[in-house]
Parts: structure tokens; C-alpha cells; sequence
């Protein structure tokens, strides 16, 4: 199972046309690149279409954007953990704020990418979720307030009770647990705020994969990261 | 776009082990030469995860089992039709019993896939549902009564007048609409009752995913196909 | 089960403070004054909590904002036609753009009003999704672009052709189907130039839920119908 | 707001036929001859339809079986606090294992809950769930096995270490909160099980109201819970 090594970087892709398809592999080499370079965990959440020509691509860590809470069997059209496992994704994310699953199928998720050794990434929106998410025992909390997702306008310096409260709930909770956090951080400073007030790396999206020169912008992260 | 050449048979790959990954990859194979022998049109479904691969490897058509009603943009987790396209995907399933979508969501889904130049073929559970499928102009409706799929029990046998209700009710919107039907379909025979009854092909799944020998199988639907 | 005299006239009460407990028996006896006043048929369809009341107040027919496709058992916090019916509720909105349902629901939630004798009034968002409400024969067919709900500019002026559409559409598939429009209605006019246009009524929320005498919009609505 | 008095029987009236209009009013009059009997907190949980009807009958405390995670407006067939509250109702279900929500909406409606002084009974499937649900701080937490609703085999009895982990775990969380355990309870001695492994009181469904004597039933169990 991959060993996350704080402070990490993850670039979710979303589904934007810049991070689909040949730029979607055009884009994974240049993390890839910009991790080598800085020596600094970057993993990449890629779309479910392009996971598995990515992964056998670059040697960065692939995440899925999502996992459905099923076994294997007959669920068309879901995402089945054996396939990620298979293309040789080593975690996903859970519970995006744009993939909101009900409290049941996260816990069920959680326990799935446990069973299948897939690093599990669940999302909350707020501190209180936070506290929630972090009873399921994931590997990692990610907390994004949905209101600055994509704005440019950095949860880490618009809404740091945000992030510090989350660390106080889920730390009550569960000691260990790495803590990222999302939303708006498009500049190394945003990076640099985020890991001052105690998380241990952020999940980042239109600020690089809509950047002109996302290998840059993911080296001044990642550099903001060792600082 | 791709052309259809009635009679066709889809197989819907489903999460079935049998149909994920390497053995997703060794089932297109067989789907590929079953379909090069006997001349007939074989469509596959895989899994999202495999389709890039497959769709690489094998020349014969390649859906997707679903689709969402989404633009390019930030939807995490979920499948854009760019991303299909890109992949080598010609089509996509929409609305199978296991993947239900709101009524808006198919109507778009299918505008969507118009637009891209995916075939679409929307599943319907009923010949009402039906009827309300083939007003929305996808390329393919597809009949598959839920209490039957998996079951062995095919619905051209167990529940002819399904069948011959959708095509009427089908044909009063549009005559020219091809339309499949599914759901414990396990023999030749299965195939030729179906066609018998005015179809146009077959959406098949665990019949040929769990088969000892599907490209066995396969070549005996297809030769069913052409009698 | 209740005869729809036309042009019909439906208040949907939404979830407003405005037409929430005592304020919505109000608006209810508001409703049926200017419907024995003016001799046209009003509709009113408040929340769930308040149709028992309501129903057992006034003589204008009630009617549910939403069935769920479920027959009596253990379906702990949906809606049983069955409590509807005992409740003195004689119909439903099924479908509308802020309770969108799947495909199959709508077909099973239209059947269960048939067989219970409730009036099914179903609501679509556009002329294909119109077409295809048509096909699964609810009483009343109800277009609403959700684009324009709540803003005061009314359907019938902004996009005339998306209700000439809509009826052309419908008919197409059910000559007989009452038709009505909704969305953006505020004023007397918006009524007649729906009507002028081929409807058979009008479905309106904010626009009388939230006037300061909505007695005396009621009125000039009812009247515009009749001129 | 309501005061809790433990241990507390609350009745979960789910959809039933014998627990809908005429009849849910002559169940809730039972229910509440039972408590005034036994002195026993006995809190009833009706259909939408029927509570205001019921809260205005009987003197007992009136629970909705869920609300939505909405402000007053534009939410067509959804379940706003204020028409609870304004009906008499005191408290409400959230997130029964037939009807559950995604976590944000649980968050949500818990805090909803409290801001109108509602008392808020968060249902959980399992003792890891449980946890995650103590950390929203609702009034009550109740745990249900799914796999036994409705099967007349008592979960204190068939699964004791189902509600003895899931005490363990929201006790951890919050060592005040009350634990409810339902499933399977027909039984007065399932009542009596439930509470000598800790829990507060249990919730049942049909085991009364399928009852042919509920109100004699439901004094067994009243008396059960003080011996």
C-alpha cells in the first residue's frame, strides 16, 4: 500500500478538457516531473477513462476521483475497486464536494479501499464533517469548503478557522490522521499558509490544471511545501 | 459516427472479475473474433477503467455503460463525454437498470452523445418506459425487464409480449428505431426467439462475461443472428 | 375522481414561510374564494404537512407537491398514496423541476395515482421531456423552464415557443392531454398569452404565494382565463 | 424543547396501511394510553400526512421520520422544519435506514433540528456509523441493522454486540448521548435485553403497529424498560 509522505500535494483533474485524454498524460508527466524535481509527494487524481494508460505511464502515485460502494458482480456504469486496483491506481479520493455520497456508502468505500490496500482520500465540506469522516478511519481527510472551490480565493487565508478547527475535531478524534486541504489555492503562498496552520498537504485542481505552465506552478507548491 | 448493422449484440461487461482488466482485455478479444467470424456486429461494454485499453486493441465497436449529463468543467468523479470520445469509445449504454437516471438526465445524456457523435442506446424497463425512451431519439432502445436479468430465464421465451408491446409502443413514436432486447439471454435460442419477435438485437451480459467459452457462445448468438 | 375543468388554474404552495401552517390555510380559503368568486377552477397543492388540514377546510381540490413510487409497508419518510387519499387529496404533482425523479419512478408514481383515482399532474422542463411525460398518459402535462421559476419573467412572453413546441410535441403523442404552462407567471396577461398560445391553464407559485393579496391575484388569473 | 426521559419507546409508523389516516390517529391514541399507563415516555412517528393531525390529538410527544435539508422557498415536495414545528411536531428521524442521507445532509438537518428547537434521532446501520453520527451531535442516536428490520428477530438478542460496540464508540464521542436500538424487537424481553446492554431505549416499528393489541404490546414493553 503506498506510504503517503507529508507534506503531500494532490492534484485532482476534475473533468475539465485540459486534463482530459493526451493532455490528461501530458499533464501527469509534468507532475511527475515537478515531484522528481522537488523531491515532493505529488499524487494525481486523473478521470476513470484515462487511469489506466496514466498509470503505467508515470511513476507518481494515481488516485481515483471516486469509488462506488460495490462488490463485483452486476452494477453498470459503477466503479469497481478491482478495476482501479487492476490499472494500478493506488487510492482515491471519496465523498468530493462534487461527488457527495450518502454517510453509509462512505463508510462502506472506506472499508473497500482498506480491503483492496487503495490509500482512501474522503472529503468533507466543513469541521463538523470533518470529525465525522475521521470516525470512518480513512488514510486521509480532506477538508474544501465548496463555496471557494475554484474562485482563486484560498481557503487557507480566507477561512483559516476553517482548517484549524478541522485539525482540533479530527485530531480529537484520530491523533495520526493526515489532514489536506482544498479550495482556491492557485499561488505557493496559499500552499505555504495551508501547512502553517497544521495540515500536512492540499488537494489542488483548477489552480494547476488550468495554469499555462502547471509544472512551474506545481514546483513553487512543492517547494512552498519544504520551506 | 458508428454505423449499426442489424441484427447486433451488445455485451454489457457489467463489474463482473471475469470482465475487468487482463480478462476485460482477453473478453474483447474473443468479442472481436466472434464478430470477425461470423460477420456479425458485436459491441462491447467494458468498464470505464478498461475502456481506453480495449478500445486500442480490439477493432470491433466500443460503449461505455454509461455516461453523465455533464459538460467539460469541475464534476469530479464522474464520466464526460470528451474523455470517451478521446478513448476510442463509439457509444455508450444510458439508464440500464442498475444505473437509472432521472428522466432529465437521460434526455440530456442523449443530446449529449448526439452532439459528440456517441451512439446512444438508452435501456428501458417496460414497453412504457419504453415508449418514453423512444421519444427522446436515442440510436438504440433496449427492453430488459429487471426481475430477469441474471437469471438464465430469457425474457424472449419468459416474456415474449414485453417485446412485441415495446416494438409497437416504440414504433408508434418511431419506426425506424432499432431496438434491442436483454435480460436472461444464455442460449442461441434465446437470440433467434428474440429476433423472431421483431427485434433487432440483443443486450447480453452474464451469458457471455461468465461463459466457459464466450467466444464460443458468441459465435453461436451470432450465427443465431443470421438464420 | 376529480373532473379538470379548463383552463385550470394549480398554486403550487413550494416550501414558503408564506404558505407554510396557519399562513397556508389562509392562502388556501384566499384560493377558494377567488375560485367560487370567478366560477374558474383553482387547484392548490400545499406541503404535505398541511394537506390533511387544508383539505378538510376548503372545497377547491388539493393536491401533493410529490408522490413516491412505493406501495404500503416499510418505507420509513416517503409519501404512501394511500395517506394522500385518506387525507382528502385527490391529486399530485409528480416530476417537478425541484423533486426531479427517475424515469421509472415517474412511470411507476403515475400508475399508483391512476389506480388510487388521484390526478396525476406531471411536469417536465422542456418540449422532449414533455413528449416523453406524454407517453406514460398522467392526466395533466406541465411545462416549466426551470431557468425561469421564481423570476417574474413569465414563460409565456420569454419563450413562447418552448410552449408551442411543447404542446405540438404532446400531441403528437396524446391529442386529448391538457397541457399547462408555468414559470415567471405574475400578471393577468401572462395568463391570457398562455392561453392564447394553446394551454389549457397555468401552474403558479411565487407569484401568488408571495403577493399581498393573493385573493385578488387569484382573481385577475381567473378572470384572464375566461376572457 | 422536549425533554428526553430514559429509557424512551419511540414508534416508527413507517407506511403502513394500519398505521395510515384513521387508523395512525387510533394508533397514536393507543400509544399514548400506553404512556400515561406506564408513565413511560412513548414518542410516536407518523407518516408527513398525518402529523398534524396527530399532534393536535394526542398529548405524547410527535416525531416527523425525516426532514430535508432546506431553508424556506422553492423546494417543491420537500419536508421544511417550520410545517413541522408549526404542526405540533417536537422531533424527527433522520437518515432511518430507509431513507438515508448523504452525510452533508445529515450534518445539515441535525443543525437545522436544533436551530428550530427540534429533538433530532440520527439512525445509524452499524457501530462504525454510529460513531460518525455522534460527531454531529444530534439528541439521539439509534442503531439499526438493516439485515433485521422487519424479521421479528430482536437485535439485542441475535447481534448484543452490534449495540455494545456501538455505545463503546459514540460514548467515546460523546459519553452523554442516548443510544436507541431497534430491529427485530416484538418482544417485551427484547426490550428488556436492549436495555441491560446499555441502551436508553429502543425504536420499533412494526412489531406494533403490525401488532393485533398495540397498545397492550406496547405496555409490556413500557413496563420492561423500569424493571
Amino acid at each position: 500500500m503506498l506510504k503517503i509522505h507529508e507534506p503531500v500535494i494532490i492534484v485532482n483533474f476534475k473533468t475539465y478538457l485540459e486534463s482530459t485524454g493526451k493532455k490528461a498524460i501530458h499533464l501527469a508527466k509534468q507532475a511527475e516531473k515537478a515531484s522528481q524535481e522537488t523531491g515532493v509527494q505529488i499524487i494525481i487524481a486523473p478521470q476513470f477513462v484515462d487511469l489506466a494508460k496514466i498509470a503505467e505511464t508515470v511513476e507518481i502515485p494515481v488516485f481515483a476521483q471516486h469509488l462506488d460502494p460495490i462488490n463485483p458482480g452486476n452494477s453498470t456504469g459503477h466503479i469497481l475497486a478491482d478495476a482501479l486496483k487492476e490499472a494500478g491506481v493506488v487510492g482515491t479520493l471519496i465523498n468530493h464536494s462534487e461527488k457527495q455520497l450518502r454517510l453509509i456508502d462512505i463508510q462502506t468505500t472506506v472499508e473497500l479501499a482498506k480491503e483492496k490496500k487503495l490509500v482512501s482520500c474522503v472529503c468533507a465540506n466543513n469541521p463538523t464533517v470533518s470529525a465525522a469522516v475521521a470516525t470512518l478511519k480513512p488514510d486521509i481527510t480532506s477538508i474544501e469548503p465548496p463555496e471557494l472551490i475554484g474562485t482563486g480565493i484560498p481557503v487557507s487565508k480566507a477561512k483559516p478557522e476553517i482548517i484549524t478547527n478541522t485539525i482540533t475535531l479530527v485530531h480529537q478524534i484520530n491523533k495520526k490522521m493526515p489532514i489536506l486541504c482544498g479550495a482556491g489555492i492557485s499561488q505557493a503562498e496559499d500552499v505555504t499558509s495551508a501547512l502553517n496552520l497544521g495540515t500536512h498537504g492540499v488537494l489542488v485542481a483548477s489552480g494547476i490544471v488550468k495554469a499555462k505552465d502547471p509544472y512551474n506552478i506545481l514546483c513553487t507548491f512543492a517547494n512552498a511545501t519544504t520551506k
